[in-house]
């Protein structure tokens, strides 16, 4: 294990750059040395590191040189043209984007789920971070699974406005405004109202009907659960929430589990905690779950639609354990048993 | 048919009452008396009705004689007491409440699936309206079922706070309000707060895990689709939007139907309107199913995790097809045909 680490957070002046920074911080990341990227919009800015202001440079040619690891969260765009330079440049890429998630040289890793997989980094020198609503079900399914064979999954997201990053957020917030003093909202992120509203549309929309969005939970868990035969359906939808995306499972198992069998499993689950006491109105909410890492677990009852069902509730931060800590988390492996 | 017809509404000053009254002016329904009744906290109050102001009666004995129909909707327990009462004294009860919905005496109706069942209505004077949830769901799911054989739903719900009545939506509008003046929102109708935040919690729970909410999803569609084979499993939550209940369903039937035959057979149900381009990111949202009778459907596709599946998203209006709007469809079928 290496002592510290020099660190580059590229994309550092998003919302899932800063929550990165924060959290290697917050996590005691041995960081010896930090770098911010961004691009050319950045220039000039600084953050704040332990305390110090940071300038953020623009990414460039020889960016990574000197560097150990290098999260990106700057969009795919990004991640495909600088990732490889990154490595070339001697930094292990942790990436947040979807760019490299399905390359099948990558490994794509939540940590509680398929740590092991990142010993496969070498191929491309890259680890990809999965898509926020996919790794909070994830770390939920996966203990599941191993006691009761999943078959398939039903289900639908209610995502924060925050997964589309800092624009969005200001949306959200000027709509309000507008609306409580009169005024017409405008959309300039969305292509609908937010405010008091909500739509089923996450990322461009396939082929088949499902968006992209819909069609990374169906691809992503089979690859993190290493199960080519996990069925999946996903509906995902927008609300006009912050931060924190919810999710209702519908789960079929090949044997069957009771709900307290369920509960049990979950109690035990790494980063997973069970919320889950209708008498005193005790289950997940968006509120409730923010600003922490925890994937919080409710409303688990017996499937009364099929035998060998459950049916849940989960709730986590994304753009904490659903983007930046599980990052950090697998630098934290990465460090820790690899560099 | 009566060529006109004397017509109580019992719980006026409600979200639910105000509609069905302006329901009944909007559709010219023949009314030759009005009477509005409510309880005594409404007692001096009055209500516009064809530009004339109708003084609101508390309800008690003899509000009803001379009355020919009686819409309730007041609660369970008002309902539970006067609804008898009201057909004792010669109206035909269309009641919102829940209290007789699944009594095997009355009929559980929704015009556009079950209107055969209004003739059962003599047993005990009672028709009863069924619940918002439900009512936008089997206007789409009978249509397909005719079509394909409806085997089991995973539904998943939106519901907005005028489905709680008037005070949830104040309590919404005062949270917005309280964080845009920065101050703490107080929440007095809900457990949570519901302003940026949503929870999977309507109706008392039930011993089973599931809400009552979530077992009326279940209980009705069997009743009014008159198949108690047919599976259902709902999750119900409350999302911070004022009006239209937005509904994600996932459907196994017996026979293959594609995409484009439930969106032909869609689109030419009654009181169904298909919006569903996703290119042109149409398809339905709260705000544009809101203040009309249409239930929108879209985002219809054919389920990847499962053979003949059915993928789709709804939306309508609670207030309108989901409690008034359907409730004067039965009086008016009930004038038309019975009295």
């Amino acid at each position: 294990m290496a002592a510290s680490c020099r660190v580059a957070v590229c994309g550092a002046t998003g919302a899932v750059g800063n929550q990165m920074i924060q959290c290697l911080e917050e996590r005691d990341f041995p960081v010896s040395e930090i770098r911010l990227l961004a691009s050319e919009r950045s220039r000039g800015r600084s953050l704040k590191f332990k305390g110090q202001e940071v300038p953020v440079q623009v990414i460039g040619k020889g960016s990574f040189e000197g560097m150990d690891i290098a999260l990106f969260s700057a969009g795919g765009g990004t991640s495909k043209q600088w990732a490889p330079q990154a490595w070339a440049e001697g930094a292990v890429v942790v990436d947040n984007s979807s760019a490299w998630r399905m390359d099948p040289q990558v490994p794509l890793v939540v940590p509680e789920c398929n740590p092991e997989d990142i010993a496969r980094y070498k191929n491309k020198g890259i680890i990809a971070n999965p898509n926020c609503s996919t790794i909070q079900m994830v770390v939920v399914l996966k203990p599941l699974h191993l006691a009761a064979g999943l078959k398939r999954v039903v289900v639908t997201t209610f995502q924060a406005v925050s997964g589309t990053g800092q624009k969005a957020i200001f949306e959200l917030q000027n709509q309000l405004k507008a609306i409580h003093e009169g005024n017409q909202p405008e959309n300039k992120v969305y292509p609908h109202q937010i405010a008091l509203n909500l739509f089923p549309h996450i990322g461009p929309f396939t082929d088949n009907g499902y968006t992209e969005e819909e069609m990374k939970m169906v691809n992503e868990t089979r690859k993190i659960l290493h199960e080519d035969g996990i069925l999946v359906s996903a509906t995902c939808s927008r609300v006009p929430v912050y931060y924190s995306h919810s999710e209702a499972l519908n789960l079929a198992f090949e044997r069957k589990l009771t709900a307290k069998e369920a509960r049990d499993i979950l109690a035990k689950a790494p980063l997973v905690k069970v919320v889950d006491e209708p008498a005193t109105n005790q289950y997940p909410t968006p509120l409730m779950a923010a600003h922490q890492d925890y994937t919080l677990v409710g409303r688990i009852r017996e499937d009364i639609s099929q035998a060998n069902g459950i049916d849940l509730w989960l709730v986590a931060d994304n753009i904490r354990k659903g983007a930046a800590t599980n990052a950090v988390q697998i630098a934290e492996i990465l460090l820790r048993d690899y560099l």
